[in-house]
């Protein structure tokens, strides 16, 4: 997509990308809410979770996978990280291109 | 695992379970830090996650693909939703089995 910001990164800004590879990429977030704020994004400009595509379920297990692999490289493993998925307008979901929240490095907010 | 509440709630109290399959049960958050607030929990018990685990990449793209359906049913699929998975002290996970939250019904706040 032309206009999405993260297909645009993902394209172009490899000198920002953590990691890497043919399915996803990992960038730190531009204004981060925690010491250790990552995103993992898919390179295909998926939208929404949709439930029972199994290409979709395949991918999020990469994105997982790889969010642990990252928490681990960032040493927030052992003190604790936050996985997140913001879906939509009440969950503040900032740009429309799914995309995977690592957070850690400090006690990190009630859920609520 | 006798002593941990996930799984004596997966074993005997099948009446608070708005789902349930062979691999997960699905019960509300008993202090909700939103409208709604469910929990995925894994029959199997699982304490954290482990990349590199083609079995627990399965069990979580299951997880997440019971979670997508459930923010239908409580109808915050339109408005929006948050999946979160805690893990570890900084994160304030709760209960030593991996889950994962699904909180909408409101305007959540900031990731940080």
């Amino acid at each position: 997509m032309d206009d999405c910001i993260f297909c645009q990164i993902g394209q172009t800004q490899a000198d920002t990308h953590l990691y890497s590879d043919e399915r996803c990429f990992v960038i730190r977030d531009i204004a981060p809410s925690a010491p250790t704020h990552l995103l993992v994004i898919p390179r295909q400009h998926v939208t929404s979770l949709q439930a029972a595509d199994p290409a979709q379920e395949v991918l999020l297990s990469h994105l997982i996978t790889i969010a642990e692999q990252m928490a681990r490289q960032e040493q927030v493993h052992q003190s604790g990280y936050r996985l997140v998925i913001n879906q939509g307008r009440d969950a503040g979901q900032g740009v429309d291109h799914l995309h995977l929240h690592v957070l850690g490095g400090k006690q990190l907010p009630p859920l609520g």
